[in-house]
């Protein structure tokens, strides 16, 4: 095998879903609220694999299904309507983080799989693959069609790679390790195309996206001799853009990525009053700190927050406090603050 | 091995190269004006493998030098001023698709090696690798140390995962193959990051350079329903910016991969009058035809120009051509030029 060996503990957890597999013959698998590249790719890989043994196989997300997710072949299996009749001897959670993550209304029907890479799973379910340490969900759904000993075929590949491929930024996130690379060129040998999925992932942007990201980038506020770099998107803007679908993915963390920035937040004028404001810093700073203070939180490098009231001054708020952090040391911060 | 062989051919011309390497003492490893990150991170490689064997090693390339290259353990290794008092037993090239790549004013000594993966390389030197199927100059340079026999050590692995990372577009290209994945799977294992090179390599980004395509994005031009998008770059833009260095990287193709475009032009005023043009497309549309009708050239599907000039009748010359290519269907267009 040129992939390496899962550790004990993964590989009882990943016997024991299968198991579980092996003894069901039919199956709705279902992902997150507002699918991702890793969701939408698991679901698809772990359906096909499934239908492979010749198990009854259904795909359920909740949506909404983003054009740029659904080229890949047998996408179409993707249900955004729940079919009531269908009554599944198992239910697999894919890549979500909690049950709830598949939806407010949704209620799981027999026993339950849990296939999820995040920190906030707590192996809910009959059988649960955790792996936190893993690049995506796709990686652990691979784990389980190889312990399955389901054939790798392209369109499994392919399901796969866009999974692994988004979930690590192509590959420039922190959890781009040796595994990684070691399954992803299993998948581009069975028949996954590195450069269709990454342009069929990523080309498919809109006028009123760029646009909006134009807007903003032309208009960047340095402050704090140019440690932090703000800007903020206004209901103006989302309306002449064609509305907040049209929000730029992952701007606060290209703003966090200019020359001098130390810490980037970006801040959303709400349609019904207030701001939401994604923060994120580089190096030492810990922008959970400023998040925790203005009633957010997250992660040291990348935090957030959710404040209701005047625009403009909740704005000023979030900016206040984001200068006072930035006044003193970063090593000063978490001492006065931790 | 874990890597797949190399073809009879391939094998023969790295057999060539390495016996040249072992049955000489001096070396001098030069790389192209502008080097990229396939460039030095190739040039650093061989040099520190060459070196590891107990050879003398000088690294020059003509520059510039930006910072987002110097980040590798070792990068002081590169000089951009040529010491005329050394004189290596052989010249190593790499990543020049021919000798005038190493700049107009620069003469080789003694021997000459030839490791690159242009097109239009014609195979020049004593010995010569030239593999036009390779993801990067860096992949070959790590043929020719797997056959010397040379560790890889953290330092070289991550000197070659930044030439094969920049020379793939981050694993979006096409040149990105199952080889591609087997090597970097090696690389990493023998410890280069692939997060921190990614973050070293992208994140330092101006603020001229963003505000620049700033700019662009919020000003773009669509015309014939969408499928043409172009953009211009004028000096006073430039200048606002910070000098033409602020260039945006990629931005034409970037344009090309909005939804529903098929062609993507941008032009940039020129200081001393007229305009250089890049054009894009995607599919079957051959813009190579455009650029040729407008006394420039390059590819099916990336092409440019260059024309002196009065420049808003320039500008409006090539957007002509453009218009009027796009204005028949992409079979026709074939048809009637080629």
């Amino acid at each position: 095998m040129p992939v390496s060996s899962l550790t004990a503990s993964d590989l009882a957890q990943v016997t024991r879903v299968a198991e579980l597999i092996r003894s069901h013959q039919s199956f709705l698998i279902v992902g997150h609220v507002r699918p991702d590249g890793d969701c939408i790719g698991s679901q698809l890989a772990l359906g096909l694999g499934l239908r492979a043994l010749g198990k009854q196989v259904r795909v359920y997300t909740p949506g909404p299904l983003m054009r740029h997710l659904t080229f890949l072949p047998h996408a179409h299996m993707v249900e955004t309507a729940l079919d009531m009749s269908f009554e599944p001897e198992v239910t697999a959670y894919v890549d979500c983080g909690g049950r709830d993550r598949a939806g407010q209304d949704f209620e799981p029907r027999g026993r339950i799989i849990n296939i999820d890479h995040h920190l906030s799973n707590d192996h809910f379910g009959d059988a649960a693959y955790v792996n936190t340490r893993a690049t995506a969900a796709g990686e652990m759904v691979y784990d389980v069609l190889q312990h399955l000993g389901v054939e790798l075929t392209a369109d499994i590949a392919s399901a796969l790679y866009l999974a692994i491929m988004a979930d690590s930024g192509s590959f420039k996130f922190s959890n781009t390790v040796t595994r990684t690379f070691e399954i992803v060129t299993e998948l581009v040998r069975a028949g996954a195309s590195p450069s269709w999925i990454a342009s069929e992932f990523y080309d498919t942007q809109r006028p009123g996206t760029l646009w909006l990201k134009g807007q903003i980038l032309s208009h960047l506020h340095y402050e704090c001799e140019g440690r932090l770099c703000w800007a903020e998107i206004t209901q103006e803007m989302y309306e002449r853009a064609g509305g907040e679908s049209c929000e730029p993915e992952g701007l606060v963390s290209e703003l966090r990525s200019i020359e001098g920035v130390e810490v980037s937040v970006l801040i959303h004028e709400l349609a019904e009053g207030g701001a939401r404001a994604g923060i994120r810093s580089r190096g030492t700073w810990d922008v959970n700190m400023i998040a925790t203070e203005l009633g957010g939180g997250g992660h040291r490098n990348a935090s957030g927050c959710f404040i209701r009231g005047n625009y403009p001054e909740v704005r000023d708020r979030i900016l206040d406090v984001a200068r006072r952090h930035l006044a003193q040391p970063p090593a000063a911060q978490q001492v006065t603050a931790g």
